[in-house]
């Protein structure tokens, strides 16, 4: 594959998604967000790894020197800075959500339309091994006809800016989004309409952050799905976050819980041996080079519209 | 306990729930609920079980002998039959759903505002092991919060009176109810509205029979809840059905799934030991004495009316 020039915009999310391929291109330069964001924790795990890193006060100065940027910075902050890529043809590898709002997500999309670049969402838990497992066992049920998702994190205590909707922009379209990415890949139709619910008591001094959050989706062909994601994962839990989904189709049932992915069918009950993983930066290259791998630049858009869709419905409802 | 004169009316469901107690006290007879219904599975369980029984081929001959009514019969006749029998002051252990309209429901309502007996519905899953676990926990994981309710049956071939909408009501009045049932028990809190979707594709020839659904519950005090149920469990499954709750608190969360009772809190992972099934019959009973224990009849009908809603808002999207 081609080496290309990578920079880091943020420090906030998932840059990590980042790190191998960065450890054997280099990068050109990181750069806060804003200007009081701290990026020396990613500076250090750059260097870690051997990498000479270059630190820009202003990501302004990264735009001329970036073909990549992988842009992950305060949640409210993300699609404007990826606007600016685009409009420079720099390909943009985005924290999710790529947009809090309607109107930044319209913004994304007209730049992309006017881009010889693109933008990828940090989906990257699709090419986990327990999702790239689900994903080949799906082909052997038959038809998707219902699917449930969930989202379960830890809340610990977080940042400021998870603290309003103006810099978080809730729980579905920064946490759901991620099983509704899933949902729509596992089924292989389109959403139709949602109806979701929110709640943000009990919160522990966390402001508007909500709580709790469900998602029910009418998808194309008659196929539904649900998505349920919360923060209350007790810090006891053996990790961070409890990930699931369920597949039902006209042939049998896949399970992913507990690290473990399940199949039942006519035949009983199988589980099933883990996938390789993938690295979801990686493909994002290897896309720009042509093949027909990764988290689509639709999808990107497609999955955040609907999870700001989805948001939006519930706060109607308050 | 005081005896009393049971007899029971069809033999389409859960008549098995009533079996210990009928051993016990015998049965004054037994009667289809329609015409051509056959009975005799029951009579010869019942015979089986050294209970000498008569069978009258008209179950209005049985209104004149019972003090208490097993009802189940094919599940559009239920509600006709349960205010014939509060009209007569006979209390009516019912079948789910107790009505499969807003009009069959409130006729029972209004019977038994008129009468001294009352209805109770068929909710037995509650007072099965995994259940009465599950609610002895919640009470120590603070503040409920969310909840996830699955009922998930193997198809096969069922009745006729399955494939009408007009003979059957649909998969959420007869299976969600029982997962609406759980999820109102644990809340603690009641329902405010209903979103839900169903869809009757793939049912192998079983007519309006629909095979996926979905419910989504605004509760009191904020707490929210999804109902996933089906009918895709693969013939090959070591259960019938796979039933499963999950509830979220502000301190904890308590799964039931595969035979297994789940606490997580901040000490870690528990499996609970299972508590003591109860006999939902005997209970209704003993309410009938006075004890505050069982269904109580408002949750009956309560219930069902929360799953016709769900129905019928399903029904309006198709």
């Amino acid at each position: 594959m081609k080496s290309y020039k990578i920079g880091v915009i943020g420090a906030f999310g998932h840059w990590n998604y980042a790190m191998d391929q960065m450890t054997m291109q280099g990068v050109v330069g990181i750069a806060p967000g804003y200007p009081e964001e701290d990026v020396s924790g990613l500076k250090a795990a750059l260097e870690g790894r051997g990498v000479s890193v270059t630190v820009y006060e202003d990501y302004h100065e990264l735009l001329d020197l970036m073909e990549v940027a992988v842009v992950n910075t305060r949640l409210d902050l993300n699609a404007g800075i990826t606007v600016e890529c685009l409009r420079r043809d720099i390909y943009v590898f985005c924290e999710k959500p790529v947009g809090i709002s309607m109107e930044q997500l319209q913004q994304v999309r007209v730049a992309q339309e006017q881009s010889k670049a693109w933008v990828t969402a940090m989906f990257g838990i699709r090419y986990e091994a327990w999702f790239r497992t689900v994903k080949e066992a799906v082909k052997d049920i038959g038809e998707v006809r219902l699917l449930n998702g969930q989202k379960s994190y830890k809340l610990g205590r977080r940042h400021v800016s998870y603290t309003t909707m103006e810099t978080f922009g809730g729980i579905i379209p920064w946490g759901a989004v991620h099983a509704i990415d899933w949902v729509h890949d596992l089924a292989g139709v389109d959403f139709i309409d949602v109806q979701a619910l929110t709640n943000n008591e009990y919160n522990q001094d966390h402001g508007d952050l909500e709580m709790t959050s469900l998602c029910l989706f009418q998808m194309e062909k008659g196929v539904i799905a649900s998505v349920s994601a919360d923060f209350y994962r007790p810090q006891g839990a053996p990790t961070h976050d409890d990930d699931r989904v369920r597949v039902v189709g006209t042939k049998g049932i896949v399970e992913y819980k507990n690290g473990v992915v399940q199949k039942i069918d006519q035949e009983g009950v199988t589980e099933l041996p883990m996938k390789e993983k993938e690295d979801v930066f990686e493909l994002m290259l290897r896309r720009i080079e042509g093949e027909d791998v990764g988290v689509t630049p639709d999808e990107s858009l497609d999955m955040t519209a609907i999870a700001i869709r989805a948001r939006d419905n519930a706060l109607s409802k308050r």
